[in-house]
């Protein structure tokens, strides 16, 4: 596995740990509520990747492993419909109990399995594999679980502030470039030749499914923005009326503006004193002015087409992105800022086939009527391992709006 | 006030003590859950009824009382239009902060203006009334929180023991009489006369608006059962098909049967034998074996009228019940069993009048679509002073089945 | 029966040709519209009232009677859960099959049948029962059909002008008081003494169970407007901010405000120029001027209850309404212009049993959960015999707006 | 333009006919219903159609048309939204005004001034190519009108025989392989080399917006069946279980099987006898008894998808559905029996643009969320002009069951 050079038991507990931080500054309270039929409380994050651990791994290949709670198996089994019944998705914010003590003391009793297992047993090479696939599944819960919660925290009428500070972040702020933003968009281009290029996972190192095989496109010549669209430049379109203008918008995505009211990016919250320039924005640190240079984030995929149509630009396509990425790996806010929305449909890959056993279910069965987007956000974990990589391929509906997603422009190329 | 023997500080804070004594066994995860949209987090429980005294009482009469937090004005009003806008009823769970410390904190700091209030600053006439029905209020919650919390317990999958211990509850269960449940309904009925008798509050001591005024109505003879209907009557109503036939129901009651799959009663779950006869029930201890001789409880209107309408008997109305428990105070099971479906719509009575005030909206507004209930049920609270009384009006929409509701058969009398 | 100076065959012939007249007008398109799920097409009464005259009377009573087509035992039964399964109600508008020209010959079949039946076969008098109840049952569906074809109409963005003249509109016309309409409410009141009075249906002619049986109540000295709000004195309350006040407002009243966007009576056009007291009125002539004296119409029951609130005055009672009604018959407006909302919920009368038979769903089910009214409206049927009478209680639900309904004030007396 | 050895006129007229044709045997009732929210009234369809003529073409250039009704702009827009506000989808079927007289003769009065303006006033380049787009727009809405009345009547409980007889469908049903279904699936395959391949519509004739422009992609080596999928084929997958079996789906479709109860294709119904191999299929004709080897339609695409995971093989992308119809144009059924789904979404093509002025809305707002469908169906017009092409992009959600669809299979070659 990719971290060679420290054990899998030290990178499994820096992992378990990570996660459990994330939550430091969060009431019991706070981790059992679900805001939304598609946000999960951090309790069953918590609960969730531990179930992965027992039931993937230890179940099946530890020996003489004591399953902790039986009732676990249907309460925090999330989609795996060959492993049984499970607790309905939209009734997570039921789970008072067990309680988050009970959780964390599960988590205990895994980890300690997963300890002896590790440094003792000796697993099998396919044991390591699904050990693998549960540590980067548990980094993308992660993610998730800041999303949900500050989603959570988003709908309370106190906007707490979180206090959560993630390094990554920090990282990705430095990374902001000194936009113009009086033109409405001043980019700097970066042109790529296109023609047959590889795209996909297919070297060494861990790799979700929906990634492989590698395989050959074709591209025509194409260029990329070298930074992320920035709040100024969104603001600049809103203020030229980006949500009273149908030509923009795909048309699900207007029926959306209409339908939900949509008037501004999800966490946007105008100014007190009126000022149609002076916004603020909601996040891991409450309530703050916002940046017109930092990139627009928790934007839908249908706001980030309208936004490219009124630029007079696009969206890339998600080879498109892979490729720059390949080609030009120094091209700023490629990772770390945003997860960036692609024209691209998540459809399988040719020759694409599932894990096989349980994992099957990991990713194919979710390959229609969703968008893929690529890089990374201020939230993806880099830590104790990278989480992200170029051939990677996140996915959600085109109405999702409660992820760190925002946009890098593309357009076609004369070169 | 009512219980005159005793300070007015010390009524209120005995009372105060016991809606804290109800959460003592329930975690901060627990009291933040809302199960469906009119059940309410218990947290919000006790931070709604302290809103109650701070708005209605502290604001207004207390000089110089500061509030808690100007915020929980919007968090914790429940109705009232004239006090402001407010959290939307169903989006109460998502209140995780103010966390549960805060809210004792709140509790703490309103209990001791209230005591400087009462004990220094010699409350008015009118205020004191107001004073009065925040206690009342208060009861009301009291209940609500059980009920409520329940309701989410019930939801969980693992079926929690909450194990809370309600006195008037053992009491009630002496109550229950040794049915004998071979007969489909064996009842002793008592007989009334009828005639033009007086119903509604007109004495001294309290009482909610909707009680009065008291005024004259015209009964025919009349029966009622000298108990409320068991566990094993209601099982022999499901033996013999009830939820299978339409001839028992109201048309909105049959529509519900089909539309959410009713098959018996709420918290009645089957016996793992697979014994029709064998039930268990859900309540404040977890799952207990069905007591055939308990009188069954948190039924719908419909099921109670659809039950009647078996048993060849009828529902009382709420002056049948009333005018019965004045001159039958010794029947069973009239107080601390279970709240009494009666064939009474809530409609105003003739004269009635709202309060003045922001608490005008008390009860009047919801004098619609609902039904009466008479009596009190094993939740309902007997100290620091009794809350039931002969001419409550309890009242709740004709689906409702998450509270201690049950029934008892009443008939015509040839008396 | 009651119309005995004429054959039960002359009567029938004269009501069933009256119902085809109402739909003269009318295209085949027109007919098989369901605008709303508790509307239905005017094709499914023509064909549902005859559908009760084949099921209820000839296929019991009638020796050798053919039924006409089988399948429209399950296409026309309303709501006979004891005469099978049936179409869903939302669904009526579906059938565009069987074509009004099949329900043409349908009802000419079973006219045949009624004619031989009726003069020849000589009905024994429980057969004469059931003729009789489908009289009247046809009679409601005349008026039913009405509302429910101008409420398809008024969803139609031409607004077409029907062009249905009924002689009882012109006569209720001439009714309406010469209102002063410059104070808010200038009402003649009479005043009533109350007392032990009878209500209910008791003496010769037809009634509908739900009237019966008679009994006796007691009633507080009481007075009622001598005539309906008028349109001029709603739209005073409109101008006063109804709409936009909770305070005048039931709670689900007040909800449905909101969430409905209700600012106006469901008929109500604001007028092109803009000016706030020049409104049009949708009805069977198309848009028509508002006529400040005419009454009111097509109100809900939260809009007429909002209404009394504001005018400092109630709704009577369905009691105060009979009462009023035996004792002062020349009472202006009982008849024939609008129903009017009563502050009585539709529960049983005291001793009420329900027809025997398959009848027995006729009203006892619907029983809970409605509000009762009284009169009868400008769309309500006089020939061939007439169809209110001071003890007929109709009864929808609060939040109706699409019947004829109105309001008469009523206040206590001092008397 | 395309058919151009006979005058437009003639093209235009005889097309025109087609339409009306096809609602020949319905009645004014039967064209006025709406079945579901995104079905129309065939009346819709025939206003519509005209509607695009004189909105896009007559109005803009023919000079001195005259508006037949300004209404019928808000009426029979569709979704343009630079052509202002529009009667709401889902209502259409309100619309029993105007009636189906009044829009055959504003079909008359549109063609009356086609005629002219085509035959006498010589209209430009743009005109004509405006004009052409309508007539494919009316061909697409010619296999819209009797899809969505196929729905209609199947919603009827009576399931009437339309006795719709179309040419195409009779060659279609000559085209039926006679499959062998003793085996589960006895395809031959047909292989095709893949590489650079041109795909996309570039040369002469129409073609609509979403099929350009022509552009290359890479194709891996890959096989496609040489039939459609039959239904007796697609009843061994019942018979092994499909509907209850979540491993063939995707999550979504599994979740629509479970919500909406599939249990089979949308338009088969279980045998009378209860013989599970014995099947009926509602068609054009009503009831028929299902023949196992003709091809089965009205599936999903998660139906069809199933059914590939089942057989062990997969959908064709729409790239290689195209390269093999370019290169096997003799492959049976590649059109004329079903739209064949792929497992592409309908993405926009490198370098698409959408057309100028009101049309630009014609296809590009629609590109996300939707799956494509290659070939043409039994119920796609072939007159006047052929309607489908190798490059013809048909798009429709993935639960779309009530359009005339099937599947191919496809699986990758070792060639």
């Amino acid at each position: 596995m990719s971290p060679s050079f420290v054990s899998p038991w030290a990178v499994y507990q820096a992992l378990r740990q990570r996660t459990l931080k994330l939550t430091e500054a969060l009431s019991a309270e706070d981790q059992a509520v679900q805001s939304m039929p598609n946000a999960s409380p951090a309790k069953w994050h918590l609960a969730h990747t531990t179930w992965f651990f027992e039931a993937v791994v230890l179940t099946a290949h530890a020996k003489g492993y004591q399953v902790f709670d039986l009732a676990f198996h249907y309460l925090f089994n999330s989609y795996y419909e060959s492993l049984g019944e499970r607790q309905p998705r939209d009734q997570r914010g039921l789970l008072t109990r067990p309680s988050l003590t009970q959780i964390h003391a599960y988590r205990a009793h895994v980890d300690a399995a997963m300890e002896k297992w590790l440094n003792t047993d000796g697993p099998s090479a396919d044991a390591v594999s699904l050990f693998e696939l549960g540590l980067h599944h548990e980094q993308q819960h992660q993610e998730l679980l800041v999303t949900d919660m500050l989603h959570a925290l988003s709908r309370n009428p106190l906007l707490p502030d979180w206090g959560l500070k993630l390094i990554p972040q920090t990282a990705s702020e430095s990374l902001t470039t000194s936009a113009n933003t009086d033109a409405a968009i001043s980019t700097g281009w970066r042109h790529f030749a296109g023609g047959v290029v590889a795209v996909g996972h297919g070297g060494e190192g861990f790799a979700f499914d929906n990634e492989t095989p590698r395989h050959q496109v074709l591209l025509r010549p194409y260029a990329l923005a070298d930074r992320l669209v920035s709040c100024g430049e969104y603001l600049a379109f809103m203020l030229a009326g980006a949500y009273e203008r149908p030509e923009y918008w795909l048309s699900e995505g207007w029926s959306r503006v209409k339908s939900e009211g949509w008037t501004q990016p999800i966490y946007w919250h105008a100014a007190d004193d009126g000022d149609e320039k002076d916004w603020q924005v909601f996040g891991l640190q409450g309530l703050q002015k916002l940046d017109p240079e930092a990139p627009v984030t928790h934007l839908s995929f249908f706001e980030a087409a309208a936004f490219a149509a009124w630029a007079g630009a696009r969206l890339p396509t998600e080879f498109e992105w892979e490729n720059a990425a390949a080609l030009a790996p120094d091209l700023p806010q490629l990772f770390g800022a945003a997860w960036q929305w692609t024209r691209s449909s998540y459809d399988p890959y040719p020759g694409f086939a599932p894990l096989s056993g349980a994992v099957a279910e990991y990713n194919g069965k979710f390959m229609v009527g969703q968008l893929v987007l690529r890089g990374s956000s201020a939230y993806t974990p880099t830590e104790p391992m990278p989480h992200a990589r170029i051939s990677y391929r996140n996915f959600f509906s085109a109405d999702s709006r409660w992820q760190c997603t925002g946009l890098r422009l593309a357009k076609d190329s004369m070169q």
